[in-house]
């Protein structure tokens, strides 16, 4: 009985071709190039890679709906910058903002919250939310060949990590559900922290101060800190994710690095250059010489979206 | 046909009793304290823990052997403290040091590595280093109880991590090893990094200077960061685990929090008070109040290491 197609939404050609081939390499004792499982290492971005970040990241809109609430109660913020200019869109303009506002509402919103509290908001968000224009439910705006890859990867022995610019805590509240990657093997951007008596009972609270900005050459420190082993397979598709792709390429033995392109007006954006967070120009114009295989969401994608968007 | 029983070396007593009644309920779905295997998450300490720490921690030796190396290329280190003493002495005088010499020799023996050089140099120190006094190798000197129970949680379905006061690099090169846990699922003390080409090749380097001391509080800190879950299993033996130990039984649903009290003179040590990094008075004293479980070595420890120590 053949086995059945485990990537049934990409198509035919040299990416899937060299998925299928670097997967067979490392995990064929017979073959130059096997690894261990413990070494079998994979790394994925999120916003971008994993699921849709246009026209702003998701985690934007989540911000805007906790401040519209805030501000709902505190009628002063609506008054001030930059919470004014943020609640007086529906589509925050995040390009004009720049990122220290950004960084600043962020903490506004969620500052003083246990890590409990916020990952149940944040479920909760991600479970009923609507992308502005695609049509379907945020959480139905994971790129399905990303999940059968994720999926195969694992079925192999390697470890999925997702090393994303975004909240830590925000992508681990929906990672489990999402992409079968524990809470612990989501690598973010994080805020400091205190351990805090909250009802008698010690928990982990945020702080409105920046720890760590998960992003370009802190994502590779980043994995170091929490993974401690250089991966062999990275999944990007910003300049931010180029230091990752560069590092886990850096190593001995068998690697494979990719970068998702956005190039698909029809069925998802094509917004090379346009994007405050994703500039994707150093990223593609040197992925060749650096020995990243660029992926082409029109060409290499089947299909983008699971189905029934609901 | 009986199961074979998964924790030889535990003693029958009310410890056991605890952990298996512990284990039984959160594991059976009739249970109302069943838990999802998403949230059985278990951590333990490492030094004094996991294995042996007295007299000195097993790093104390791991950097004094890389110290007198470079001492013998740099003879002027010899002659300067805090080197002389920690040189001239077989067992180094840690209490006497204190913390912050520590740390400085820390700095000065492994600054300026890679993370796959130094791991490699832990690993390889950890395979042929020997206690100086239990007539043991190092790699001997965990507690066969502790590897009994690590095997039994992740039997049923716990996520089991290490999270040490020690660096995180150093128990990470041998953990997989030593106790079936991956890189990622250790968390401890780290210094700051560095994304350097060496060689032409990126690879993250250790730089001089703190970036997590992880001990008490901050043990709970970097579950947040490191974890994102709430632990309901915690295992410790020293004041700075207590806060580890109180934040896991501040959680609702079913816990347990347990703490090795090293009372055996004639298997390993008996140091209550005596230890520079563990002076275990505060968690023995309010254990009983806070609900965590003594564990004593000398009582519930049928075997305290492995068989064989070669």
């Amino acid at each position: 009985m053949a086995e059945r197609d485990p990537l049934p939404s990409w198509n035919a050609g040299p990416t899937r071709a060299a998925i299928l081939d670097f997967a067979a390499r490392v995990t064929d004792e017979a073959h130059a190039d096997f690894l261990p499982p413990a070494e079998r290492v994979a790394v994925f971005g999120h916003d971008g890679t994993l699921w849709c970040e246009y026209p702003v990241p998701m985690q934007v809109l989540f911000t805007r709906e906790r401040l519209a609430q805030i501000a709902s109660r505190h009628a002063a913020l609506r008054q001030r910058e930059p919470f004014k200019a943020f609640l007086d869109s529906e589509l925050p303009q995040v390009d004009a903002m720049g990122l220290r506002a950004l960084l600043q509402l962020g903490f506004v919103t969620y500052a003083g919250l246990t890590l409990e509290d916020f990952t149940r908001r944040a479920a909760a968000w991600v479970a009923t939310a609507r992308h502005p224009s695609l049509h379907r439910a945020v959480a139905a705006c994971a790129y399905q060949p990303q999940l059968e890859l994720m999926a195969f990867l694992r079925a192999r022995g390697f470890a999925v990590f997702i090393v994303t610019c975004g909240s830590v805590d925000f992508v681990r509240a929906f990672a489990p559900a999402a992409y079968g990657v524990a809470p612990s093997q989501v690598i973010g951007s994080s805020v400091k922290t205190q351990v805090d008596l909250q009802g008698g009972q010690a928990s982990v609270v945020t702080l409105s101060e920046m720890q760590s900005w998960n992003d370009r050459e802190t994502k590779v420190r980043n994995l170091g800190l929490h993974v401690g082993v250089r991966p062999v397979f990275a999944f990007g598709n910003a300049d931010g994710d180029l230091a990752m792709l560069r590092y886990t390429l850096a190593g001995a033995g068998p690697r494979l690095a990719l970068l998702l392109h956005h190039d698909d007006e029809q069925r998802e954006f094509a917004y090379d250059g346009d994007f405050f967070f994703s500039p994707l120009d150093e990223a593609l114009q040197h992925a060749g010489a650096l020995g990243i295989r660029v992926v082409s969401m029109r060409r290499d994608w089947a299909t983008v979206f699971p189905e029934a968007p609901s």
